[in-house]
Protein backbone atom coordinates (compact mmCIF):
# COMPACT_ATOMS: atom_id res chain seq x y z
CA UNK A 1 0.00 0.00 0.00
CA UNK A 2 1.62 3.18 -0.58
CA UNK A 3 2.14 5.92 2.02
CA UNK A 4 -0.28 8.66 2.17
CA UNK A 5 0.08 12.31 1.63
CA UNK A 6 -1.63 15.68 2.09
CA UNK A 7 -1.50 18.07 -0.40
CA UNK A 8 -2.84 21.49 0.90
CA UNK A 9 -3.52 24.92 -1.02
CA UNK A 10 -4.84 28.04 0.80
CA UNK A 11 -6.21 30.79 -0.13
CA UNK A 12 -5.03 34.55 -0.78
CA UNK A 13 -8.05 35.49 2.46
CA UNK A 14 -6.17 32.97 4.68
CA UNK A 15 -2.97 34.46 4.27
CA UNK A 16 -3.50 37.71 4.47
CA UNK A 17 -5.42 37.72 7.40
CA UNK A 18 -2.69 36.99 10.58
CA UNK A 19 -5.37 35.45 13.26
CA UNK A 20 -6.45 33.11 10.34
CA UNK A 21 -3.26 32.39 9.01
CA UNK A 22 -1.69 31.56 12.88
CA UNK A 23 -4.98 29.39 12.95
CA UNK A 24 -4.75 27.36 9.63
CA UNK A 25 -1.13 26.69 10.56
CA UNK A 26 -1.92 25.08 13.64
CA UNK A 27 -4.14 22.89 12.01
CA UNK A 28 -1.75 22.25 9.33
CA UNK A 29 1.27 21.53 11.76
CA UNK A 30 -1.46 19.12 13.41
CA UNK A 31 -1.84 16.70 10.56
CA UNK A 32 -0.49 13.18 11.32
CA UNK A 33 0.51 12.29 7.35
CA UNK A 34 3.40 13.33 5.40
CA UNK A 35 2.22 16.63 4.18
CA UNK A 36 2.79 19.77 1.27
CA UNK A 37 1.58 23.31 1.53
CA UNK A 38 1.09 25.30 -1.30
CA UNK A 39 0.11 29.38 -0.97
CA UNK A 40 -0.03 32.07 -3.04
CA UNK A 41 0.33 36.01 -1.47
CA UNK A 42 -3.21 36.97 -1.83
CA UNK A 43 -3.49 40.94 -2.77
CA UNK A 44 -0.32 41.26 -0.41
CA UNK A 45 2.03 41.53 -3.79
CA UNK A 46 -1.14 44.20 -5.54
CA UNK A 47 -0.37 46.31 -2.06
CA UNK A 48 3.08 46.49 -2.17
CA UNK A 49 2.52 47.58 -5.97
CA UNK A 50 0.75 50.20 -5.18
CA UNK A 51 3.11 51.21 -2.85
CA UNK A 52 5.53 51.25 -5.39
CA UNK A 53 3.48 53.02 -7.98
CA UNK A 54 3.59 49.35 -9.94
CA UNK A 55 0.12 49.55 -11.06
CA UNK A 56 -1.35 45.74 -12.00
CA UNK A 57 -2.02 45.17 -15.58
CA UNK A 58 -5.10 43.80 -16.67
CA UNK A 59 -6.02 42.79 -20.39
CA UNK A 60 -9.74 41.36 -21.08
CA UNK A 61 -10.00 41.14 -17.04
CA UNK A 62 -7.00 38.82 -17.30
CA UNK A 63 -3.93 39.83 -15.01
CA UNK A 64 -0.63 40.20 -16.94
CA UNK A 65 2.75 39.60 -15.21
CA UNK A 66 5.21 42.01 -16.86
CA UNK A 67 8.85 41.73 -15.68
CA UNK A 68 7.73 44.60 -12.42
CA UNK A 69 4.73 42.17 -11.11
CA UNK A 70 7.07 39.18 -11.43
CA UNK A 71 9.46 40.96 -9.54
CA UNK A 72 6.62 41.91 -6.66
CA UNK A 73 5.70 38.54 -7.06
CA UNK A 74 8.94 36.68 -6.07
CA UNK A 75 9.21 39.44 -3.73
CA UNK A 76 6.14 38.84 -1.70
CA UNK A 77 5.87 35.06 -2.35
CA UNK A 78 9.11 33.64 -2.58
CA UNK A 79 10.09 35.87 0.18
CA UNK A 80 7.94 37.84 2.50
CA UNK A 81 4.28 35.17 2.52
CA UNK A 82 6.79 31.99 2.31
CA UNK A 83 9.68 32.66 5.17
CA UNK A 84 6.77 34.00 7.83
CA UNK A 85 4.73 30.97 7.13
CA UNK A 86 7.83 28.77 7.28
CA UNK A 87 9.11 30.28 10.15
CA UNK A 88 5.67 30.05 11.88
CA UNK A 89 5.51 26.79 11.37
CA UNK A 90 9.01 26.10 12.53
CA UNK A 91 7.85 27.53 15.59
CA UNK A 92 5.26 24.48 15.79
CA UNK A 93 7.53 21.97 15.54
CA UNK A 94 7.14 21.12 12.14
CA UNK A 95 9.84 21.10 10.05
CA UNK A 96 9.00 23.31 7.05
CA UNK A 97 11.04 24.21 4.84
CA UNK A 98 10.15 26.53 1.73
CA UNK A 99 10.20 26.45 -1.89
CA UNK A 100 9.68 27.92 -5.39
CA UNK A 101 9.52 25.68 -8.38
CA UNK A 102 13.49 26.82 -9.36
CA UNK A 103 14.12 25.12 -5.88
CA UNK A 104 15.60 21.67 -6.79
CA UNK A 105 14.51 22.03 -9.96
CA UNK A 106 11.00 21.09 -8.36
CA UNK A 107 8.49 22.47 -10.51
CA UNK A 108 9.24 23.00 -14.64
CA UNK A 109 7.13 25.01 -16.84
CA UNK A 110 7.15 27.31 -19.92
CA UNK A 111 6.27 30.70 -20.18
CA UNK A 112 2.39 30.66 -21.87
CA UNK A 113 2.76 31.14 -25.47
CA UNK A 114 1.22 34.36 -26.78
CA UNK A 115 -1.55 33.71 -28.52
CA UNK A 116 -4.31 36.43 -28.44
CA UNK A 117 -3.10 38.12 -25.11
CA UNK A 118 0.70 38.38 -24.11
CA UNK A 119 0.28 37.09 -20.12
CA UNK A 120 3.85 37.98 -19.56
CA UNK A 121 5.99 35.95 -17.16
CA UNK A 122 3.13 33.28 -16.69
CA UNK A 123 4.40 29.70 -16.73
CA UNK A 124 2.47 26.56 -17.75
CA UNK A 125 3.32 23.60 -16.25
CA UNK A 126 5.45 20.88 -17.70
CA UNK A 127 6.17 18.57 -14.36
CA UNK A 128 6.87 18.31 -11.27
CA UNK A 129 10.03 16.76 -9.83
CA UNK A 130 9.36 13.90 -7.73
CA UNK A 131 12.67 12.83 -6.78
CA UNK A 132 13.27 16.63 -5.32
CA UNK A 133 9.88 16.26 -3.31
CA UNK A 134 10.33 12.66 -2.55
CA UNK A 135 13.97 13.35 -1.02
CA UNK A 136 12.82 15.96 1.15
CA UNK A 137 9.78 13.99 2.22
CA UNK A 138 12.14 11.00 3.69
CA UNK A 139 14.11 13.01 5.58
CA UNK A 140 10.78 14.60 7.35
CA UNK A 141 10.53 17.87 6.07
CA UNK A 142 7.58 19.69 5.19
CA UNK A 143 8.02 21.14 2.13
CA UNK A 144 5.91 25.15 1.49
CA UNK A 145 5.66 26.04 -1.77
CA UNK A 146 4.87 29.25 -2.93
CA UNK A 147 2.74 30.21 -6.68
CA UNK A 148 6.34 29.87 -9.20
CA UNK A 149 7.85 27.88 -11.22
CA UNK A 150 10.39 28.09 -13.88
CA UNK A 151 11.91 27.27 -17.09
CA UNK A 152 15.01 25.66 -16.45
CA UNK A 153 16.82 28.57 -18.67
CA UNK A 154 16.62 31.12 -15.29
CA UNK A 155 13.64 32.88 -15.30
CA UNK A 156 10.92 32.32 -12.50
CA UNK A 157 7.17 32.69 -13.82
CA UNK A 158 4.34 33.00 -12.03
CA UNK A 159 2.12 30.33 -12.01
CA UNK A 160 -1.58 29.82 -10.44
CA UNK A 161 -1.65 28.31 -6.52
CA UNK A 162 -4.86 25.92 -7.14
CA UNK A 163 -2.60 24.81 -10.70
CA UNK A 164 0.44 24.30 -8.58
CA UNK A 165 -1.06 22.13 -5.92
CA UNK A 166 -3.08 20.05 -8.41
CA UNK A 167 0.28 19.33 -10.46
CA UNK A 168 2.02 18.24 -7.37
CA UNK A 169 -1.10 16.08 -6.13
CA UNK A 170 -1.07 14.80 -9.71
CA UNK A 171 2.54 14.40 -9.66
CA UNK A 172 3.08 12.49 -6.40
CA UNK A 173 0.19 10.27 -6.80
CA UNK A 174 2.35 7.40 -8.63
CA UNK A 175 4.53 6.84 -5.29
CA UNK A 176 1.83 8.03 -2.88
CA UNK A 177 -2.06 7.87 -2.18
CA UNK A 178 -2.48 11.69 -2.52
CA UNK A 179 -5.55 13.73 -0.99
CA UNK A 180 -5.52 17.44 -2.27
CA UNK A 181 -7.36 20.02 0.38
CA UNK A 182 -8.45 23.20 -1.19
CA UNK A 183 -8.56 25.97 1.67
CA UNK A 184 -10.54 29.10 1.68
CA UNK A 185 -13.03 31.11 2.65
CA UNK A 186 -15.98 29.14 2.17
CA UNK A 187 -17.05 25.85 4.20
CA UNK A 188 -17.42 23.77 0.65
CA UNK A 189 -19.46 24.11 -2.72
CA UNK A 190 -22.61 26.06 -1.88
CA UNK A 191 -25.93 25.01 -3.26
CA UNK A 192 -26.65 28.72 -2.50
CA UNK A 193 -24.38 31.15 -2.63
CA UNK A 194 -26.64 32.88 0.00
CA UNK A 195 -26.33 30.26 2.19
CA UNK A 196 -22.96 29.59 3.89
CA UNK A 197 -23.61 26.28 5.15
CA UNK A 198 -25.83 24.61 2.37
CA UNK A 199 -22.29 22.68 1.68
CA UNK A 200 -22.67 19.90 -1.15
CA UNK A 201 -21.14 17.19 1.18
CA UNK A 202 -20.35 14.88 -1.60
CA UNK A 203 -19.07 15.19 -5.58
CA UNK A 204 -18.52 12.82 -8.21
CA UNK A 205 -18.26 12.64 -12.11
CA UNK A 206 -21.69 12.15 -11.90
CA UNK A 207 -22.94 14.98 -10.02
CA UNK A 208 -20.76 17.05 -10.65
CA UNK A 209 -22.35 17.45 -14.24
CA UNK A 210 -25.61 17.53 -12.59
CA UNK A 211 -24.61 20.65 -10.71
CA UNK A 212 -22.51 22.08 -13.80
CA UNK A 213 -26.14 21.67 -15.76
CA UNK A 214 -27.82 23.19 -12.97
CA UNK A 215 -25.66 26.49 -13.12
CA UNK A 216 -24.63 25.59 -9.46
CA UNK A 217 -20.97 25.40 -10.24
CA UNK A 218 -20.56 28.84 -11.93
CA UNK A 219 -17.77 32.12 -12.21
CA UNK A 220 -14.99 31.17 -9.99
CA UNK A 221 -15.71 27.93 -9.08
CA UNK A 222 -15.33 26.49 -12.47
CA UNK A 223 -11.87 26.53 -13.11
CA UNK A 224 -11.37 25.43 -9.47
CA UNK A 225 -13.87 22.59 -9.67
CA UNK A 226 -12.27 21.69 -13.39
CA UNK A 227 -8.89 21.62 -11.64
CA UNK A 228 -10.36 19.15 -8.97
CA UNK A 229 -11.37 17.09 -11.73
CA UNK A 230 -8.22 17.13 -13.42
CA UNK A 231 -6.76 15.60 -10.59
CA UNK A 232 -8.71 12.92 -9.56
CA UNK A 233 -8.37 11.93 -13.44
CA UNK A 234 -5.03 11.98 -13.04
CA UNK A 235 -4.40 9.16 -9.92
CA UNK A 236 -5.10 11.75 -7.26
CA UNK A 237 -7.51 9.75 -4.33
CA UNK A 238 -9.40 12.59 -3.32
CA UNK A 239 -9.94 16.29 -3.00
CA UNK A 240 -11.76 18.13 -0.29
CA UNK A 241 -12.67 21.88 -0.44
CA UNK A 242 -13.72 23.76 2.68
CA UNK A 243 -12.33 26.36 5.00
CA UNK A 244 -9.78 26.44 7.97
CA UNK A 245 -11.52 24.13 9.91
CA UNK A 246 -11.55 21.10 7.61
CA UNK A 247 -8.50 20.54 8.61
CA UNK A 248 -8.53 19.93 12.02
CA UNK A 249 -9.56 16.31 13.36
CA UNK A 250 -13.06 16.56 14.58
CA UNK A 251 -14.03 18.74 11.69
CA UNK A 252 -17.32 18.30 10.60
CA UNK A 253 -18.47 20.38 7.59
CA UNK A 254 -16.87 20.20 3.61
CA UNK A 255 -17.28 19.14 0.49
CA UNK A 256 -15.30 15.97 -0.56
CA UNK A 257 -14.85 15.21 -4.55
CA UNK A 258 -14.23 11.56 -5.62
CA UNK A 259 -14.37 10.02 -9.19
CA UNK B 1 39.00 10.83 5.42
CA UNK B 2 36.02 13.29 5.51
CA UNK B 3 34.51 14.43 2.01
CA UNK B 4 34.98 17.94 1.36
CA UNK B 5 32.86 20.87 1.61
CA UNK B 6 33.41 24.29 0.27
CA UNK B 7 31.46 27.46 1.57
CA UNK B 8 31.65 30.27 -0.43
CA UNK B 9 29.97 33.69 0.31
CA UNK B 10 29.34 36.06 -2.04
CA UNK B 11 29.88 39.92 -1.59
CA UNK B 12 26.94 42.53 -1.75
CA UNK B 13 28.62 44.06 -5.23
CA UNK B 14 28.51 40.91 -6.48
CA UNK B 15 24.66 40.55 -5.96
CA UNK B 16 24.35 43.79 -7.59
CA UNK B 17 26.01 43.46 -10.71
CA UNK B 18 24.11 41.68 -13.12
CA UNK B 19 27.13 40.85 -15.24
CA UNK B 20 29.37 39.94 -12.50
CA UNK B 21 26.83 37.59 -10.56
CA UNK B 22 26.43 35.41 -14.06
CA UNK B 23 30.60 35.12 -14.06
CA UNK B 24 30.32 34.50 -10.36
CA UNK B 25 27.67 31.77 -10.73
CA UNK B 26 28.97 30.09 -13.95
CA UNK B 27 32.39 29.74 -11.42
CA UNK B 28 30.25 28.26 -8.67
CA UNK B 29 28.68 25.81 -10.69
CA UNK B 30 31.55 24.16 -12.24
CA UNK B 31 33.09 23.34 -8.10
CA UNK B 32 33.48 19.95 -8.27
CA UNK B 33 33.22 19.12 -4.62
CA UNK B 34 29.99 19.66 -2.10
CA UNK B 35 29.04 23.05 -2.08
CA UNK B 36 27.24 25.87 -0.09
CA UNK B 37 26.48 29.49 -1.13
CA UNK B 38 25.83 32.39 1.34
CA UNK B 39 24.76 35.41 0.14
CA UNK B 40 22.66 38.72 1.42
CA UNK B 41 21.09 41.48 -0.90
CA UNK B 42 23.52 44.10 -0.93
CA UNK B 43 22.28 47.39 -1.47
CA UNK B 44 18.91 46.18 -3.16
CA UNK B 45 17.20 46.11 0.28
CA UNK B 46 18.00 49.94 0.77
CA UNK B 47 17.38 50.65 -2.46
CA UNK B 48 13.61 49.14 -2.17
CA UNK B 49 13.22 50.98 0.90
CA UNK B 50 13.72 53.94 -0.60
CA UNK B 51 11.68 53.37 -3.27
CA UNK B 52 8.70 52.73 -0.23
CA UNK B 53 9.91 55.66 1.50
CA UNK B 54 11.73 53.73 4.16
CA UNK B 55 14.48 55.22 5.31
CA UNK B 56 17.84 53.04 6.67
CA UNK B 57 17.97 53.71 10.59
CA UNK B 58 21.46 54.11 12.03
CA UNK B 59 22.34 54.61 15.37
CA UNK B 60 26.36 55.64 16.14
CA UNK B 61 26.69 54.55 12.33
CA UNK B 62 25.15 50.83 13.65
CA UNK B 63 22.25 50.19 10.91
CA UNK B 64 19.31 49.00 12.91
CA UNK B 65 16.86 46.46 11.66
CA UNK B 66 13.55 47.64 12.63
CA UNK B 67 10.06 45.72 11.66
CA UNK B 68 9.86 47.35 7.88
CA UNK B 69 13.66 46.68 7.16
CA UNK B 70 12.81 43.08 8.21
CA UNK B 71 10.39 42.85 5.75
CA UNK B 72 12.17 44.43 3.35
CA UNK B 73 14.80 41.68 3.75
CA UNK B 74 12.85 39.67 4.15
CA UNK B 75 11.74 39.93 0.65
CA UNK B 76 15.03 41.21 -1.09
CA UNK B 77 17.08 38.70 0.33
CA UNK B 78 14.98 35.46 0.45
CA UNK B 79 12.68 36.14 -2.38
CA UNK B 80 14.36 38.62 -4.80
CA UNK B 81 18.24 37.66 -4.59
CA UNK B 82 17.67 34.22 -3.38
CA UNK B 83 15.28 32.99 -6.20
CA UNK B 84 17.07 34.53 -9.05
CA UNK B 85 20.30 33.32 -7.87
CA UNK B 86 18.55 29.94 -7.97
CA UNK B 87 16.94 29.75 -11.27
CA UNK B 88 20.29 30.80 -12.63
CA UNK B 89 22.04 28.66 -11.21
CA UNK B 90 19.44 25.81 -12.53
CA UNK B 91 19.88 27.02 -15.45
CA UNK B 92 23.80 25.52 -15.17
CA UNK B 93 22.44 22.60 -14.03
CA UNK B 94 23.46 22.91 -10.26
CA UNK B 95 20.84 21.82 -8.25
CA UNK B 96 20.19 24.56 -6.00
CA UNK B 97 18.20 25.12 -3.00
CA UNK B 98 17.50 28.40 -1.12
CA UNK B 99 17.31 28.64 2.43
CA UNK B 100 16.94 31.23 5.43
CA UNK B 101 17.69 29.67 8.45
CA UNK B 102 14.18 28.92 9.36
CA UNK B 103 13.83 26.46 5.84
CA UNK B 104 14.67 22.96 8.22
CA UNK B 105 15.35 25.27 11.43
CA UNK B 106 18.35 25.47 9.62
CA UNK B 107 20.27 28.65 11.44
CA UNK B 108 18.91 29.13 14.73
CA UNK B 109 19.60 32.27 16.19
CA UNK B 110 18.39 34.51 19.05
CA UNK B 111 17.62 38.43 18.81
CA UNK B 112 20.56 40.35 20.17
CA UNK B 113 19.91 41.76 23.75
CA UNK B 114 19.54 45.30 24.28
CA UNK B 115 22.40 47.06 25.65
CA UNK B 116 23.83 50.34 24.46
CA UNK B 117 22.21 50.19 21.35
CA UNK B 118 18.71 48.12 20.46
CA UNK B 119 19.77 46.38 17.11
CA UNK B 120 16.21 45.38 16.21
CA UNK B 121 15.67 42.12 14.65
CA UNK B 122 19.21 41.22 14.65
CA UNK B 123 19.95 37.59 15.27
CA UNK B 124 23.18 36.16 17.03
CA UNK B 125 23.59 32.60 15.73
CA UNK B 126 22.60 29.50 18.21
CA UNK B 127 23.96 26.92 16.16
CA UNK B 128 24.00 25.06 12.84
CA UNK B 129 21.42 22.30 11.84
CA UNK B 130 24.13 20.01 10.87
CA UNK B 131 21.09 17.22 10.24
CA UNK B 132 19.36 19.35 7.89
CA UNK B 133 22.06 20.85 5.53
CA UNK B 134 23.82 17.26 5.66
CA UNK B 135 20.41 15.85 4.34
CA UNK B 136 20.20 18.12 1.46
CA UNK B 137 24.18 18.01 0.42
CA UNK B 138 23.51 14.11 0.52
CA UNK B 139 20.81 13.73 -2.15
CA UNK B 140 22.32 16.26 -3.89
CA UNK B 141 21.55 19.61 -3.22
CA UNK B 142 23.48 22.59 -3.52
CA UNK B 143 22.25 24.95 -0.54
CA UNK B 144 21.72 28.67 -1.27
CA UNK B 145 21.75 30.33 2.30
CA UNK B 146 20.47 34.32 2.42
CA UNK B 147 21.78 35.81 5.54
CA UNK B 148 18.57 35.02 7.29
CA UNK B 149 18.65 33.15 10.87
CA UNK B 150 15.34 32.52 12.88
CA UNK B 151 14.62 32.09 16.68
CA UNK B 152 12.35 28.87 16.57
CA UNK B 153 9.77 31.11 17.83
CA UNK B 154 7.98 32.13 14.65
CA UNK B 155 10.67 35.37 14.46
CA UNK B 156 12.98 35.94 11.37
CA UNK B 157 15.92 37.54 12.26
CA UNK B 158 18.43 39.66 9.76
CA UNK B 159 22.39 37.91 10.39
CA UNK B 160 25.37 39.35 8.85
CA UNK B 161 25.94 36.84 5.43
CA UNK B 162 29.88 36.95 6.58
CA UNK B 163 29.03 35.21 10.10
CA UNK B 164 26.39 32.85 8.77
CA UNK B 165 29.14 31.44 6.29
CA UNK B 166 31.80 30.89 9.15
CA UNK B 167 29.09 29.45 11.09
CA UNK B 168 28.06 26.85 8.63
CA UNK B 169 31.85 25.79 8.03
CA UNK B 170 32.53 25.10 11.65
CA UNK B 171 28.85 23.42 11.97
CA UNK B 172 29.42 21.41 9.34
CA UNK B 173 33.53 20.45 9.77
CA UNK B 174 32.58 17.70 12.33
CA UNK B 175 31.32 15.78 9.05
CA UNK B 176 33.47 17.86 6.18
CA UNK B 177 36.96 18.58 5.66
CA UNK B 178 35.61 22.14 4.95
CA UNK B 179 36.86 25.15 2.87
CA UNK B 180 35.32 28.84 3.57
CA UNK B 181 35.70 31.38 0.42
CA UNK B 182 35.05 34.80 0.78
CA UNK B 183 34.38 36.15 -2.42
CA UNK B 184 34.50 40.16 -3.03
CA UNK B 185 35.74 42.78 -5.52
CA UNK B 186 39.60 42.72 -4.37
CA UNK B 187 41.83 40.27 -4.90
CA UNK B 188 42.55 39.31 -1.57
CA UNK B 189 43.83 40.50 1.37
CA UNK B 190 46.29 43.94 0.32
CA UNK B 191 49.65 45.19 1.50
CA UNK B 192 48.98 48.42 -0.28
CA UNK B 193 45.34 49.64 -0.30
CA UNK B 194 46.22 51.63 -3.16
CA UNK B 195 47.39 48.48 -5.28
CA UNK B 196 45.18 45.77 -6.26
CA UNK B 197 47.86 43.22 -7.15
CA UNK B 198 49.66 43.52 -3.68
CA UNK B 199 47.72 40.77 -2.16
CA UNK B 200 48.99 39.14 0.41
CA UNK B 201 49.35 35.24 -0.42
CA UNK B 202 49.20 33.49 2.70
CA UNK B 203 48.18 34.89 6.13
CA UNK B 204 48.90 32.50 9.36
CA UNK B 205 48.34 33.16 12.68
CA UNK B 206 51.67 34.66 13.52
CA UNK B 207 52.31 36.74 10.26
CA UNK B 208 48.11 37.97 10.93
CA UNK B 209 49.13 39.32 14.09
CA UNK B 210 52.40 41.70 12.41
CA UNK B 211 49.85 42.65 9.77
CA UNK B 212 47.67 43.67 12.91
CA UNK B 213 50.81 45.72 14.74
CA UNK B 214 51.46 47.26 11.24
CA UNK B 215 47.85 48.14 10.84
CA UNK B 216 47.78 46.56 7.13
CA UNK B 217 44.56 44.73 8.52
CA UNK B 218 42.13 47.97 9.50
CA UNK B 219 38.82 49.43 9.03
CA UNK B 220 36.42 46.50 7.45
CA UNK B 221 38.71 43.92 7.20
CA UNK B 222 38.83 43.72 10.55
CA UNK B 223 35.72 42.18 11.48
CA UNK B 224 35.99 40.06 8.44
CA UNK B 225 39.51 38.33 9.54
CA UNK B 226 38.52 38.06 12.83
CA UNK B 227 35.40 35.83 11.45
CA UNK B 228 38.10 33.85 9.41
CA UNK B 229 40.13 33.03 12.27
CA UNK B 230 37.17 32.29 14.60
CA UNK B 231 36.82 29.60 11.83
CA UNK B 232 40.01 28.26 11.51
CA UNK B 233 40.09 28.07 15.63
CA UNK B 234 36.85 26.06 15.38
CA UNK B 235 37.47 23.11 12.80
CA UNK B 236 37.34 25.28 9.54
CA UNK B 237 40.56 23.71 7.19
CA UNK B 238 41.21 26.65 5.25
CA UNK B 239 39.93 30.44 4.58
CA UNK B 240 40.62 32.08 0.81
CA UNK B 241 39.78 35.63 0.42
CA UNK B 242 39.58 37.01 -2.97
CA UNK B 243 37.80 37.94 -6.22
CA UNK B 244 35.48 35.96 -8.52
CA UNK B 245 38.31 34.59 -10.62
CA UNK B 246 39.30 33.15 -7.33
CA UNK B 247 37.08 30.01 -7.51
CA UNK B 248 37.99 28.96 -11.40
CA UNK B 249 40.13 25.88 -11.45
CA UNK B 250 43.05 28.04 -13.24
CA UNK B 251 42.80 30.97 -10.94
CA UNK B 252 45.71 32.97 -9.96
CA UNK B 253 46.66 35.65 -7.50
CA UNK B 254 43.90 35.28 -3.78
CA UNK B 255 44.85 34.89 0.47
CA UNK B 256 44.84 31.93 1.83
CA UNK B 257 43.97 31.69 5.18
CA UNK B 258 45.09 28.85 7.72
CA UNK B 259 45.89 28.58 11.70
Amino acid sequence: MKPKLAIVKIGGNVIENKTELAKFLSSFSLMAEPKILVHGGGKLATELGKKLGIASKMVGGRRITDAQSLELITMVYAGLANKNIVAQLQAKHCNAIGLSGADGNSIQAHKRPVKEIDFGFVGDIDGVNEETISNLLKVGFVPVFCAMSHDGKGQLLNTNADTIASEIAIGMSNEYETTLYYCFEKKGVLLDVENDDSVVKHINSETYQELLEKKIIADGMLPKMHNCFHALNNNVQKVCIGDVSMLATKSTLFTTLTL
